[in-house]
């Protein structure tokens, strides 16, 4: 069967789409779990290729965002995978420290939507307050 | 510990940020295998824990995209996620069909970034052709 959509001109993600701005996953390489999603432009792509560290583009601060910097738990990059539209990055990695998320817990969906509202559903890793000293 | 996010104001995501459209990942209830990124606004939302059928918002149709309405292949949404910041969605579901992404692969995910390019990583279980009569 033919796949029209493997060409060479196809070397990665599309950042003419989405503003340049890109969803990606991060997923834990080895138990599967999706711990967070943030936004990748192409200079954040290109630095976490270069580096085999996941970097993000921060909207919030409007400046690359080297995930882990400030608290240690770097995300080692182990696979990068983008999806048939090429305008979401879906990176397995290896999360340092055991917590992606900044509020302690290993994934940043740690709340389950229930009948009664948000049900924490994980335990803490970490103390924030201990590590980003807030 | 305390934690103050957990309020019962805070019952799910939150539409007002991401311009009301807010990005959901689909992840295999069973595998743990990301199958896609899809975008949901408050009326695909609500309809999803309504029906326990995944539905998001189609950006290029500009209208309610209920996955599977043309394939068959529906999601039997099993549980719903927010993140930390809830504005983004985490569904675990039951993808009929055994696929989630119209070129008939079972994840959207199917090709991987590397130095010569993307690489296909998966197999077909359908024929996109024979489905949608393209």
């Amino acid at each position: 069967m033919s796949d029209t959509d493997t060409t060479a001109t196809e070397e990665g993600p599309d950042f003419d789409r989405g503003g340049g701005l890109l969803p990606a996953i991060a997923q834990d390489a080895e138990t599967g779990d999706v711990l967070m999603l943030a936004y990748m432009n192409r200079e954040s792509y290109e630095e976490t290729l270069s580096t085999g560290r996941a970097v993000y583009y921060s909207r919030s601060r409007n400046r690359l965002w080297r995930k882990g910097e400030e608290s240690g738990n770097v995300q080692h990059v182990k696979a990068i995978f983008v999806d048939c539209d090429r305008d979401t990055i879906l990176l397995k990695v290896d999360q340092v420290g055991g917590a992606a998320c900044h509020k302690g817990y290993r994934s940043c969906f740690y709340r389950q939507v229930t009948p009664k509202g948000l049900a924490i559903t994980a335990q803490r890793i970490f103390d924030p307050e201990e590590v980003y000293g807030k």
